[in-house]
């Protein structure tokens, strides 16, 4: 129900990309344009032709699926004949189980009449579909896809999206719908951090207890899991699990505390940091209970690679065990990292007799690591060069932390190979294998993790895919809203999800002024939120901070306009939309603050809201002075930064996106 | 993204009702109000004691699962202590398949610190689970349910909703989103119209030709059927299945020709209206057939009650049919009504030879029908005063046909034992059964059926659940949009697809001037559409007729403010309010008409566009002279009512709403 029509005046119009600039995302690695359109009614129809893969089958039945979702037109779903407008060519197969490399590209040309798709197999076939949907748009004459001809192949073979279902579980849907998503902007690995501290969320018949004291009832039977992975192979999309071990692993220990270092007993945890406990490395039982286990999980997903987790080990169980200090002197082990070296070490070689080839966290990178295991960086591209010149295979995951609320722009411009990776050799280079999203799940639920990765996700999956040189930002904000908007049509709740939390903490139907505030606020970056207020798994996340999205849109767009303002760049037009906009927040809080009361979630919500409207005040003076070319004198100038300053200070958990751009005009109006 | 601040003023707050008027629909049978409130939190928790049902054990979790969704508390879901705030107790088992008339009757205290549901039997506990979870609701201490006490019990045994799949088929999502909705409303028979001349939907492993050559592909298999059957029974919902003979069956005969009274071959219809194909008669094969069919289904449907449909034969195919002339005629059968009754009564046999209850539209009702059998009157009051005076069991669906853009209040009002149905006696009255809401197809696809079941469809529920006075238009229009926001939880979309389809068909993610004019215009009511336009199967229901709601709440919002202004009791505010309204309409088509010419699917809106403008400006002008007590001249206001009538006629297959109030304003200020 956002919001006043002004917004139109900023808003993308989903039809306003043409030639110069097609909406989409990831950019194929060559494109070129040619005049006109192919205009898509009740008649267009697919055919597949060449080798008869059950995904391309599949994937055509889904394509007009969601091509009817994105024209209401009920294209003929059923049998082809020969003369389809749009005939997909499979020249082959593609392997049994998705292999990491394996070809991926495509060659889409699309004609005013005609329509081939052509790929060496499956996997650039699916990719190929999702081009073509993304192009679709409306016209004067109807749904259309422009003429153009694309030749398009990954830069990185290894595109993925971590999803923590151990601190939150989140239900098949959840997982579902965002591989779908996934597969819209093209990733190819989902990476399922199934265990953690706060829960274990998958059912092992070894070992039953792990998910029934582990898991508070809350975990994937095997069942759904083989479900998500033939859901995921249709898709194009490896599934790699994670089970995190040494460390991370409290949930197992309530149900098996011989697991552990210390004496127990052990229950899940319920907050959120890092813990004590750990495996014991000094028990042969401890290896053969997880060679059986890996025995298990192995069999279950038949994707080679298989991720052991092995980050942030504090080593104080291992510190406070004389046994397991008396084994560090026994075999001449200097340190508790070095523990944790020969722990995974004997984990590797359990995971190698399974056919599997080990993946892990940084920490697993030790001078005698086998060369064979890739090491997944998050300490940051340092780290990852380090694998590289070591000669294992390593992947990006710094810097595309997507829980900790960075504008996508921040995410976009982090690259694997530049900074530290540029340093590398061709040789070196090849082994960074690409880069993961991860989506730590401490402050999401199934309500809004959608908006905690989508959009902004899309804009790593260009990073990874499209050529390097592609990091024109306001192309890809241009782009990304656009896609954003399809996302819809998977199911994702990302666009729709904060009129519903809104609806609810206000219970308001129509919650007019809180949108208006929910729309120029974001839950703080990085791990500040912590600090701010005490969480545990119980806490419940439907306050605005949980509600609204990670980059506040509107406070982007509005900061363009006053940086142009304050460039003295902007028409005549533009000027009236930054006075629009601060007439807007400054009247907000009249309008809303007598209905917060009635609320316990928004009764907090009073200083932010009165906030706001005292900073486009400021806003609206500066910009008179700016309009009549006076100048703010320094004692004003102060106060109001001042202010400024107190009101750019979190509230509530939150923190006004709008003080920055303000502070631009208050500057620009004192000089 | 609706609309202005404006719509503040109206729009219902959802924490508004207290004491004399809580949020239920339908209202219970009894009910006392206490003072105070339970309040909800984490350590909020249920037990179920007595009868161990997996309904009610099942029950219980969504019970729990929705109440996070209302509150976004998460609950503990596992099992409960002795101290639970919520015990549930169910005094015995419910029958293994549901009986028409068990006992659906609950018990609900709540009182400040402990809550109490006792029935009988599953069944009221589902329905007590639904009367907690419409109490809900957020306040200044924290979301919580009103101290009450209710004793409850519906009015009728049978109260359905019947949704047609033949015409256009539903995916297995949206019949299960419509049994949530359903059970939140105590519905209890879901009508399952699994065949018609454009479609058979369910497979047939007897005679595989019928979904083969009959469905285009979409039909259910028998698991499926089996899942939705499941699934209702866990809401405390009867499935009856519905397969339409002897006409209405056209489908049928794409794969099996010699069941039909003409020479073929036959297609699925792909057009709407009444058609020729009918079944023969006079073959005895026809009811061997119908008999192996008869056999199949009724034992994939546990309900006791069969439906075989027989409305609306035209006879055209038995008249030129010269061996059914002949079979007429060795049979003395006097007409075609004749000829269906025969049919009709040998089906029966068929059907209770598989002991199975036959039920049928009015038409099925013949002098020598068996009094068991089941009378669904489309035709009217009088047809169902009929059925019961003539011994016959039936149920009231005309009135209730939610597929035709009546407003919830004419539906509302229609009672089953009002006009003709009073003049019955007691024990025929109490052959009236209830009544159903009938979902017909040729206009709605999945993206839209929701909003023609929801919310209207609760108006009915109320009808056919609460005690008969319960009669009170403005209390339901209010309690109904409560309801109709908690339905959001339940994955309805009835209220979010409108802003999906403005967005699909402008291009545009911020469509408000197109929000604007869609929330005033409806779908002509009756059959009115068929008039003013071809549809088919095919034809893409994409615009925005399709996109809109069947009743406007604005413009029936607008009604009662331009009747207060007009009867003299309308306050400032309310004056003001109606010329706030009346200024957007007016001041719209400026911002609207310039992107309409960008999609061929808002082209065609540029005439409705300027008539709601044309039609603000009258009422503006209007509301003018009656501020001023002015006398509008009679010529002025004659060509004013001129520009009215020709601004009331359909445009684009759409009416303006606002019309009739802007005549209320014109005449009031012409006298």
């Amino acid at each position: 129900m956002l919001l006043l029509a002004v917004v139109a005046l900023l808003g993308p119009a989903l039809c306003a990309q043409h030639a110069s600039s097609l909406p989409l995302m990831p950019l194929p690695a060559h494109l070129s344009e040619g005049n006109g359109k192919l205009l898509l009614n009740g008649g267009f129809s697919v055919v597949a032709e060449g080798y008869a893969d059950p995904r391309v089958a599949e994937g055509r039945e889904r394509f007009l699926n969601k091509l009817w979702r994105e024209t209401g037109i009920p294209f003929q779903t059923g049998a082809p004949d020969s003369s389809a407008t749009m005939v997909i060519k499979t020249a082959g197969p593609s392997q049994q189980v998705e292999q990491l490399g394996e070809d991926e590209s495509y060659h889409l040309a699309v004609t005013a009449a005609h329509v081939e798709l052509t790929a060496a197999n499956a996997l650039g076939v699916l990719h190929g579909l999702q081009t073509f949907l993304q192009l679709v748009h409306i016209t004067p004459e109807g749904f259309a896809v422009p003429v153009v001809t694309i030749d398009d192949q990954p830069r990185f073979p290894w595109r993925g999206l971590m999803i923590d279902v151990g601190r939150h579980f989140m239900p098949l849907t959840v997982i579902k719908r965002n591989l779908d998503g996934m597969e819209a902007v093209k990733l190819n690995v989902f990476h399922w951090h199934l265990s953690d501290d706060q829960g274990f969320r998958i059912e092992s018949k070894q070992f039953p207890l792990l998910q029934e004291k582990g898991s508070n009832g809350h975990y994937y039977t095997q069942d759904e899991v083989r479900e998500v992975i033939a859901y995921a192979r249709m898709r194009g999309i490896r599934v790699v699990p994670e089970f995190d071990m040494p460390c991370h692993a409290t949930s197992w220990f309530a149900g098996y505390p011989e697991l552990a270092s210390g004496s127990g007993p052990y229950q899940p945890i319920t907050k959120w940091g890092i813990f004590d406990p750990a495996m014991d490395p000094t028990r042969e039982s401890t290896f053969q209970f997880l060679d059986k286990f890996l025995g298990e999980m192995t069999a279950l997903f038949p994707d080679p690679y298989f991720h052991i987790g092995g980050d942030e080990c504090d080593g104080k169980e291992w510190d406070a065990n004389p046994r397991v200090k008396q084994f560090m002197r026994e075999h001449n082990i200097k340190d508790n990292a070095a523990l944790q070296s020969y722990f995974s070490g004997r984990v590797e070689k359990l995971v190698a007799g399974h056919n599997k080839i080990m993946e892990g966290w940084d920490e697993v990178l030790q001078p005698d690591t086998p060369r064979d295991v890739v090491v997944q960086s998050w300490r940051g591209p340092k780290a990852l060069a380090a694998a590289a010149r070591q000669g294992n295979r390593a992947l990006l995951s710094n810097g595309y932390y997507i829980d900790l609320n960075q504008p996508a722009s921040e995410h976009y411009l982090v690259d694997p190979l530049l900074g530290e990776g540029a340093t590398l050799d061709a040789q070196q280079r090849a082994r960074v294998l690409g880069g993961e999203a991860t989506m730590w799940s401490e402050f999401v639920t199934e309500e809004n993790i959608d908006s905690r990765i989508w959009p902004r996700t899309a804009a790593i999956a260009e990073r990874l895919w499209s050529p390097e040189e592609v990091r024109d930002v306001d192309s890809m904000y241009r782009r990304m809203a656009l896609v954003s908007e399809k996302l819809n049509d998977d199911g994702l709740e990302h666009n729709s999800f904060t009129l519903a939390m809104l609806q609810r903490m206000s219970g308001n139907a129509n919650p007019e002024a809180l949108e208006v505030l929910a729309a120029v606020v974001q839950p703080p970056k990085g791990y500040a939120r912590e600090e701010l207020k005490q969480y545990t798994v119980f806490s419940p996340l439907n306050e605005l901070v949980d509600a609204v999205a990670p980059e506040s849109e509107t406070a982007r767009r509005f900061n363009q306009l006053a940086t142009m303002v304050v460039a003295g760049k902007a028409t005549g037009e533009q000027w009236q939309e930054v006075r629009t906009w601060l007439e807007l927040w400054r009247d907000n809080d009249l309008k809303l603050a007598p209905s917060l009361k009635d609320s316990t979630l928004t009764q907090q919500l009073a200083p932010l809201s009165r906030s706001l409207s005292e900073v486009a005040s400021v806003g609206l003076k500066a910009l008179d002075d700016l309009k009549l070319h006076r100048t703010m004198s320094a004692a004003v100038r102060d106060q109001n930064l001042e202010l400024l300053k107190a009101a750019g200070k979190p509230k509530a958990v939150l923190v006004d996106k709008i003080v920055p751009s303000v502070e631009l005009l208050v500057r620009a109006s004192g000089s």
